[in-house]
């Protein structure tokens, strides 16, 4: 690692780019005006980008800009995109990190694509069986991590063990003075519920010895992913996908409900007048954008995708989480719960 | 089938039973007094019931008791109940179902044992592959039907296309106006996503000359579950039954953030006295004992199982599902709708 922390951000990806990522930047450096321990490459059109920084009269010594002439593009599949993205913000912002000018990288471009290229040139870590989509989860006691959120369709026990092992490093990397509680997500909590897959992948966690990197509580159910008392939640990455986007989608359901009951008659309406703060703060702690930013984990080097249709906000927030797992010392947890795992397996 | 819809109802399963039975029953009979084409079978200690029944003045001629000594105890496994539930309110009211004196049945009780002896006693029905459990979910256009909700753990394209079929007759018997919208949960809505045996049973679905059942639309997301643009959703037993807590999990999370806000201040309080009736209707919109009653499907005759933990609103709710999918017509819309399959696969 680089002595400072030291982030290559593809300023060209998502929607409104670079606009949003350069205000995401300005508000990231904002609250970070009195830290000199990070450094930020920008990847992308110098020009537009300049222009950018102008505007929120960015002068910063921590930001540089590294030009370049293309952009991954929406449409690009991630087989096509392997000729076509050489050169591009993406590829060479990830490139950075493997030349080991860089830390970490972020992009909120294209996601297959992303997975693709950073698989292609950061290449897996040699104890990983495969590389995992984490993403952050709103619980009842602050947040958790949930694994894989589809970048594996079908897993086997191993792989779910070394997505128990990456997923408590990267929880430990962001909430250094929690110990991580790891759960496997099933449709029971008895011992001979689940596929077989998930039997298999209990007894290894049963069976490891690893008090000191996390405690295994066993199975969970979904009604229970969001209760806090296990923090780091592996399912495979079909699974794990469907949770996402379910809760998602009934959080949503359950809020525009809410919106409409209360804009339904003047009394309702007055209702609002007095609940106001309280409402403001209620959305605030659901915010989405709070939560942006799923970590791409098993490779030589970690890669945050940020949702491509956030605002300014999110990608703050996302810069914000390379920071903190960097700052975490992510990739060294990994290995050192990776390496106990091995030490185990050499033992068996 | 009988003349009269002829429910059988196991009057002693479930927390608080007979009692949450025989109330709930009476809101039934109280909601449906100006009609008379129903029968009513309650099957437990007689003494008990009557008890219960003289509590709420039910005197109806809809309504009959059949005495039982034994009731399956929630501590029974599905192994052990094969040899000991013979006899009991929940065997009885199902037999009754096989002997030709009750079209459906309803229990409250241990769900494991529900299940095991519904299939031993009523048998699968010979064109389905797998029987399978639906559930009731709310939508932004009402209700939907999703399943498997957890009956099988693991299914192959066989079993989801007949689950199609099935979830298919189901919403048309309780939505008879409605034309059945069945859709694939998957992890994108690309014809080239998910597993293999998604995108066998797509091709199978869209091969299928379904229009007259059903219209197939495709693959949808998790969070589209509640958009109502489908109101058959179809996946496995496990999926389905991680995305039924999930969302379960969700919508608590979200209205008990919403209380703490609400409640927080002395400001925010006085706002709920003028939101008071708007909240009670969305409260009321997204009550969970509206949605009570999984329908296991496939087998001969129908089996509603309502969650053992709801009070009486919520068995009134699973007693009316009952009769609304009888008087739809279920058992033949499941055989107009898998005869047609049978055809096509005969032709191919």
């Amino acid at each position: 690692m680089t002595k400072k922390i030291t982030i290559a951000i593809d300023a060209m990806g998502g929607e409104n780019s670079p606009k949003k990522n350069i205000e995401g930047l300005n508000i990231f450096l904002e609250k970070n005006h009195n830290r000199n321990d990070y450094l930020i490459k920008l990847f992308g059109d110098e020009n537009r980008i300049k222009d950018h920084l102008s505007k929120f009269n960015i002068k910063n010594d921590n930001v540089e800009i590294f030009h370049t002439d293309s952009v991954v593009s929406d449409d690009e599949t991630p087989l096509s995109a392997i000729k076509n993205s050489k050169n591009t913000s993406m590829w060479n912002s990830i490139k950075s990190q493997i030349d080991g000018n860089s830390d970490i990288s972020l992009s909120a471009g294209n996601t297959g694509v992303l997975f693709v290229i950073s698989k292609m040139i950061l290449k897996m870590m040699s104890d990983v069986t495969r590389p995992a989509l984490a993403g952050l989860w709103p619980s009842k006691k602050g947040m958790s991590v949930v694994l894989d959120l589809g970048a594996n369709i079908e897993c086997d026990e191993n792989n779910l063990v070394d997505f128990s092992e990456m997923g408590a490093a990267l929880f430990k990397s962001i909430f250094p003075d929690q110990k991580p509680q790891v759960a496997l997500l099933n449709i029971g909590s008895e011992e001979i519920k689940g596929t077989e897959i998930l039997k298999k992948t209990y007894v290894k966690l049963k069976d490891l010895d690893s008090e000191k990197n996390f405690i295994f509580n066993g199975y969970i159910e979904g009604n229970q992913i969001m209760n806090g008392d296990s923090n780091v939640i592996v399912t495979d990455g079909f699974t794990g996908n469907i949770a996402l986007k379910t809760a998602e989608g009934t959080a949503k359901f359950v809020v525009d409900n809410l919106k409409e009951s209360l804009k339904e008659n003047i009394i309702s309406r007055l209702s609002l007048v007095f609940s106001y703060f309280s409402l403001k703060k209620f959305k605030s702690k659901l915010d989405p954008r709070k939560y942006n930013g799923a970590i791409f984990l098993g490779l030589n080097g970690p890669v945050v995708k940020s949702h491509g249709g956030t605002d300014a906000i999110g990608f703050y927030h996302s810069i914000d989480l390379c920071y903190k797992i960097m700052k975490g010392n992510l990739m060294q947890e990994i290995k050192n719960n990776l390496s106990h795992l091995n030490d185990r397996e050499k033992k068996n």
